[in-house]
């Protein structure tokens, strides 16, 4: 039978998870929509031929008999409540990023799935289902390089609009490394610096860009990422993990190699999207088919939302500061240390 | 509404079409299967638990009326007479190839097929929906290269089983590149040639192992293709076009890099399976959606598989008789020619 | 004690040697010139500031008691006499390809230097002193593939003058992996046939190109080389040699990587001079140092130069027939046993 | 005519010196030596059949009449005296890493040169001479990445002796890093912060391995260089210019690419001479045709020497303090501009 969704927020990336669902994917289907500018939902609805009801807000929306599921995929400071209600209604959700906008936010989402007692959320962190990831964390997990000591990630955009500001290079960008790299090295932060680089004159002047993010783990990992935002050759997702016996590496896009001209050349990828395309597919397909199996979804927990936002947090204290800022978890409560451990991808 | 398939044959690659329709892919579902071996049938809707009946035969299943679509994924010679009985009642085919084991017999289903008056049939030539396959026509159709003058193709697997023989090198390994090639290039074959290197000591006694196979097209291309299915070290797809003014080549498969133990390296599949995975979703999903959009499948045709099977049987005679053979094709349909240029997958 | 050249031909190859012996290579220096234009030989000694004696001819070059070693690099249809002289004044002999342009003249230094009884002829060959080519032998002769099977070689220039002529594609392209082939599977060449694919239209009306070339060795080795003299987008040797345990490929020529404007890339070379300099130097300075350490040359020898000599004719005559055609080797003599075994470059 | 070297200093690296100028560069030799341990040089001049005299001190070797350069490689602590007492003697001077062990004694000799009026002393940094490099420097030199921004370096070797201590991490192995990559992108450096990963368990107890240094130039520029000396998989040296425009990185080194039980590899190096051995070769080869031609060596200079030295100090300082130290530079003489300017390598 399929999961049934609901989607809270038909924007473009609602809209990229609508057709995912109702087109790609397999088991599930969306059945109800919302989104405050309800001629957006409607116009989702007919154009994705859907059979799926346009309700007046999340409340409406999340107490519909027929949603077994919310995606969530509202505008950030909208996620929090509805992931709330969500839990309070005992929906599936799955969140996109951020969970909440400020980690005393995740920190009640995390309380509320307690005290529900199942895990219900699962936060839109699509790298862990991207094949290179999921490889890389094999061969950390099967020894092949020892114990991991660092890891050196660049995170770079062609270009960003004009709105980006140089905390989103944290709270937009570093985000996914932010999941990604804990994740990968199964290890916990404890402090952070930010370094900024000579600033490339294609930035628009309220733009500090690149920067230079080291943060070091509990475990004494080191980690450097390099944010370059308008670095125009490309979206280019670099990560290496060194470790005592060797070193594993991110392989670059596929893409056909060509000799011509002189040069020995393949295509670099512009849009972000292409770049993950398949792991968001995984990603939901995974929501939807651990839903299935176990009546939980597997992937990225609420806290895993939780150690992003107060990671996101103390990495935006130390653009500002200069200094190295310590990174405060609480302490990981027995609830999600299962879960931590029943990600696996089979790839 | 989903487009309802029954299955014929319920083997092994029947299975993964089967959990592939029903388990990863959207607007379809499987309703109806049958397999000579009527347990096997019932095994499979069981494993799937699939909302499906099982029919005693071919005819029966192609009957139904609640199937819109068969899926011929039974033994090679069974092939033909169940797309004949599938278009006789006008419904929808998705044949594995061969589509026949005979040129006569590929004739046959192109003949019925002009005379329903419309497209029904497509050819499980995975490789056009390959993402790499993809982007070398592209690349092509686009003047990247020039004109396209030579082709170096190989075809290497890991091991075979003991009954496979040497004729099978075309008929069933082969017979990928005759199809991708001509359709990369646009052009048709003209005649073909067989070398047989030097025997690896590890092909059984009653198979040569690696063969050399030499094609050369109506528009003068030169196309060599080694084969060789007891390679040992991995299961490899190497295509490589050199035009005019370049060369585009299929990129390796993209994996993690290792640096260790004095080796930068990273690894080769060893199973074809794993190869091909994507391209064979893409390649059901097309059909799927097709189907949906426009009524008519859009991916290879019956004239492909008729190609196939007149360029294997042409192969076949080279390896036996040592010389070059002739390649000798009908003259195209019209029926045909649209829907050459109409398979355009989007990557 | 230096070793004394006089070299034969001050054309451009003449002077990049002339200019390589006296202010690259370490052990040796220029003595005495000729060219059938004197001028041009009193120039090079003005321009490189040899301290040189410039002779009438090749005979009195030869003749003049302060040259140890002669360097050939006239005009091709001059060399075998000169080589022959050298022999009879027991001179060394670095005679730049090809070392004679018949088999019977190469046959003819063969006897002569075995005659003499002692090796005093080295080939031109550089390849064999190429980084790639070296570690390719060594990785074949420890085993690391099995028994080489097939080879897959190309050798593309970005054009040629109008001067070049369908033969030379033999003569004076196909020359150079004539000898590294034989010499890098240690086998001997049985027969060839020439394939025309579609010609570029980049190539002058009297020129056949691209040609593909398919020798088999003795041993059962398949051998295809691709030639295309007119490729436009670069430099570029690839010699791929598959065994029954694997495979092994020459490295693209080393360059740094760029990032930009969407694509990965690194240049190609333009010009052939840039591919084998190293080679170029090694080869000399191990001539240099060979006669200084054993009192003889042990590079490609004069009977290399015979089997490029012959082979070169059976793929001419194969350019011309269309079928496949012998070549056919007299029986090696004993005296260049023990000079093929000890050709070893440490890399 | 040949330039006469006078080798102070008969070690490991002194001998490999020696051989390149008597066996494999052309217009120099090797007249005079000298070393602490006289029956070492005694041997040496054996070893090489070298026609030179042994002196007693690097004094009496400076003094001698046939030495027209000395060539100082001896241990680090002597140099400077050596260096002096050269330039005091008018002699030309190729001085091995470190110019002097302190950057008052580097100021010495950058002042002791300045009064001689001419340039005469080249520092052993062999990187400006790698190919790599120079491709590099190139590249951003001609534009094509725009300004640079960010260098992200590595250094690592297998393993290291038991007497290799932190600090050496700087003094011996950044040494490298430190001449090249102010060199590599025109700029000076200001300050330097040190970090220290998880320590591997490969490391000696006394060894802080791996270390990761951050350099700010007065430009801007941002450089992390990892230094990891027990990384046990091989001697790799990374570098990556990240720009305005795009990014330009060092090739991986060239070696031939194997397919083999599943992996497809290249062997990486684990001796780090095989890495820049040509680079070594350039580098005093060009140090003689400099001297020949122009009456200088144009190679890196006293001033390179001692930026490198006051470089290295704070660096050290900065392992021990814990935080960002300043690398206070005295103002560039006018003396040394140009000879910034004048070494341009062709490669």
């Amino acid at each position: 039978m399929n999961l049934r969704f609901g989607v809270i927020g038909t924007g473009a990336i609602g809209r990229e998870h609508i057709k995912r669902i109702s087109q790609t994917l397999a088991g599930a289907e969306v059945v109800a929509v919302t989104d405050v500018n309800q001629e957006a939902a409607k116009q989702v609805v007919a154009d994705f031929k859907l059979n799926a009801n346009v309700y007046p807000d999340d409340k409406a929306l999340i107490a519909a008999k027929e949603v077994d599921a919310i995606l969530v995929s509202s505008w950030g400071p909208a996620h929090e409540a509805s992931v709330l209600a969500g839990i309070e209604a005992g929906k599936y959700i799955f969140c996109e990023k951020p969970l909440a906008t400020t980690a005393e936010g995740a920190r009640r989402i995390v309380d509320a799935e307690i005290k529900h007692g199942k895990r219900l959320v699962q936060v839109g962190f699509m790298r862990r289902y991207d094949y290179g990831y999921v490889k890389l964390k094999e061969a950390i997990e099967n020894g092949a390089i020892g114990e991991p000591l660092m890891i050196h990630a660049a995170h770079r955009n062609p270009t960003v609009p004009e709105t980006y500001s140089t905390d989103m290079a944290i709270t937009d960008t570093l985000i996914h490394e932010i999941d990604a790299l804990h994740w990968l090295v199964n290890d916990d932060y404890a402090s952070v610096q930010v370094i900024y680089p000579k600033k490339t004159k294609n930035a628009l002047p309220h733009l500090r860009d690149p920067q230079l993010v080291i943060i070091e783990t509990k475990g004494g990992i080191s980690i450097t990422v390099e944010i370059f935002v308008n670095c125009r050759y490309g979206y280019d997702i670099q990560c290496e993990v060194v470790g005592e016996e060797g070193i594993v590496k991110l392989p670059e896009f596929s893409n056909i190699v060509t000799r011509k001209s002189g040069k020995l050349s393949q295509d670099i990828l512009m849009d972000w999207k292409d770049r993950f395309i398949d792991a968001y597919d995984v990603e939901i397909q995974d929501f939807i088919d651990s839903i299935s199996k176990t009546g939980e979804p597997k992937g990225p927990t609420s806290w895993d939302g939780y150690i992003a936002s107060v990671t996101a947090a103390a990495c935006v204290k130390a653009q500002e500061s200069g200094v190295t800022e310590a990174i405060e978890l609480d302490e990981r409560p027995t609830f999600y240390e299962e879960g931590a451990k029943t990600n696996e991808v089979s790839a």
